[in-house]
């Protein structure tokens, strides 16, 4: 990273998202005609452009539009190998022998420490590029002692959201054997795991990993100072939202099958403190072609909502959160400025950040320069780059304002 | 632009997809490590890479994918004002008073011949830098005889392929009269308009023009040397079609509402000649929350389908033909085979064209370099920028391979 002057005001933002509507209009908090001053890191300042405080540098983004950075609470960007004809095949119709978690899992295993980093710098880069600024990343490619603690390793490098999902799937050494591996995960590969990481994870689905295993390797999580969260409710109903709220998970994500139970349970925990966040993945929904959640029925209970990527090389191999905002505006009926929101701040919630996911003064400085005049153009422009310039610390880690 | 070398080898393609299965494997004559020879805006040669002829200058692909440039067929890129509010309002499902086609030409008529042209310059750019190398573009926008032929002299500085549509809507002036109105848009504005456009396109749809009247609209373009096109069956089913076939259209765009003998009519205009092709327009469905065209239906049955943007200010901001190709293949059910040769070799058939859409020796050396091993990834990786260099005549015009 290049080195940058101490203070630096952004001058000239046609709309500026805060999300604090305390600072500005309406539930983004938009100020029009805005300024924002960035110092060592984190926003300094923000408001009308007039009233803007001296910096020792200047950035003019003529009427263009200034955001939160995206906070992706979903990823698995550390893995190893190539599944677009798997894709190819789903969509078209075709049969396609292997595939699935289990192809990626092999490729991973035997791929070099090398090779899975550069992979994921590639992928992290790539979400910079597209306005991300804070994204989390899992393990659960590895499934053995040694590869989950190497993935957790790797993903260290690139993000302070790391999170262990030992429990992804059964590993294929204990097929037919899931309370075996659940003692793995929740013996020697937490032991080893959670040093690295600052979640727990687990797929609690049919196929996966049921209510009670799925308590049993979130508890044991948190006995060793991992915060939970769960993957749920993504191929069909099931108790996934409600183990989560029951931890106390900081997010249940997929949830495209929920009860009209689940859907009160996300609002009283939304309601109650924290609570629960709902975060929902669009692109998976996209790639697999299953319906979209109902974020509508959540949204109205008054439950949090956030939006994520998912980015993985089977499900959904998306790193675009615009194109997940697109998708959620289209398909899910969220309104442009609640797909914002839910983009930044429900990702920040989502992962209990108060430093990201707005930009009032004392936020970490995590912005992005759209090339568009107001947020709208996210859906209103889908699959058209319109990241101008990215900020992460204070820094441009991309773009060119 | 800058100067090129006369000859330049694209050397270690991964996959070049040639449209050509005399070329190669399978129905986008697919060549697997492969190279491309251009020389003096043509493409020379191509085949397998050691058997490559000698260049001033080579480029290094690394084992990615090169694709012919897209072919965006269908655009109205010309125009002034933004309605942004008009979408976010409906897609909120909020009312918005004004909107509408009559916005854009209102605003259109009170830009200056600069505006128009800085906005269409900055459009025609992005979408090169998204792999589209030919881009049909309409007038449309401005419904008075000085202000049509303004639009399509702006539009021939961007594009060979210049398109009158005089007759998008009936003018505000002539509320009420759209015969009037045909009358001036086959009569004064056509003799100013003729001589800049290569085809005559008109909006064959209930509140736009009746059959009788598109007719008579393609027949006067015809007479002049113009060659038609048209836009129907994008709100419901009528005549759009039929129209369409009748008049040797070569091409009748949007077509989401089809008959059984609309689907009948376009395969047999398939099977006869160069025929009319049905263009598919999944953007405007996205962005209107419509139901998107039976594309299985028309491939089915063997009609020619192209994918095309319809990038306007209106009912689709989009100018990404990748999008377009991720939503064809969720939404559609094309394969991504299907969907990458509709908006290549299929926008080239919808405008008549034979030297773009392809990469068989002696085809314009319109050509872009993936950031992807494999043609598939337009629809495995939806909302990600996927293009690491573009060649137009044979002059790299965006990106750096
Ligand atoms: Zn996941
Ligand atoms: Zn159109």
């Amino acid at each position: 990273m290049s080195t940058v002057p101490q203070s630096v005001l952004v001058d000239g933002i046609g709309t500026l998202v805060t999300n604090d509507p305390e600072l500005g209009e309406g539930p983004l908090g938009e100020i029009h005609d805005a300024a924002l001053a960035i110092d060592t890191g984190h926003v300094a300042w923000c408001g009308p452009r007039g009233a803007a405080p001296g910096t020792d540098a200047r950035v003019d983004a003529a009427g263009r539009c200034v955001i939160p950075g995206f906070v992706d609470s979903h990823s698995h960007v550390v893995f190893a190998g190539d599944r677009s004809n798997e894709f190819g095949a789903r969509m078209s119709g075709r049969p396609y022998e292997a595939g699935g978690i289990r192809t990626t899992v092999a490729a991973t295993r035997a791929a070099t420490d090398t090779e899975l980093s550069d992979t994921a710098a590639s992928l992290v880069r790539e979400a910079h590029a597209q306005g991300t600024t804070t994204l989390e990343i899992k393990s659960g490619y590895g499934l053995t002692v040694a590869d989950e603690e190497r993935l957790l390793r790797t993903a260290a490098r690139f993000t302070e959201e790391v999170t262990f999902l030992g429990a992804h799937i059964v590993a294929p050494e204990y097929a037919g054997d899931p309370q075996g591996y659940a003692d793995l995960v929740t013996g020697a590969m937490l032991d080893a795991c959670a040093p690295h990481a600052r979640w727990i994870d687990v797929f609690c689905e049919d196929g996966a990993f049921d209510a009670e295993t799925a308590r049993r390797v979130l508890q044991a999580g948190q006995r060793r100072g991992l915060a939970p969260r769960v993957h749920g409710n993504q191929l069909g109903p099931g108790p996934g939202v409600r183990v989560a709220v029951e931890c106390g998970a900081a997010s249940v994500d997929h949830c495209t099958y929920l009860s009209d139970a689940d859907v009160s349970a996300l609002a009283e925990s939304a309601a109650e403190g924290p609570g629960t966040v709902a975060t929902l993945l669009p692109g998976v929904d996209f790639s697999t072609r299953q319906p979209y959640p109902d974020a509508r029925a959540l949204l109205d209970a008054g439950a949090c909502v956030a939006l994520a990527s998912d980015c993985n090389p089977g499900s959904c191999f998306t790193s675009s959160v615009a194109f997940c905002i697109a998708m959620a505006v289209r398909e899910m009926r969220m309104s442009p400025e609640e797909a914002l929101w839910a983009a930044t701040a429900g990702g920040a919630r989502a992962l209990r950040r108060s430093d990201v996911g707005h930009l009032a003064p004392g936020a970490r400085a995590d912005l992005t320069l759209l090339a568009a005049p107001n947020p709208i153009y996210l859906a209103y422009r889908p699959g058209v780059p319109q990241v101008a310039a990215v900020w992460k610390d204070g820094e441009l880690v991309s773009g060119n304002p």
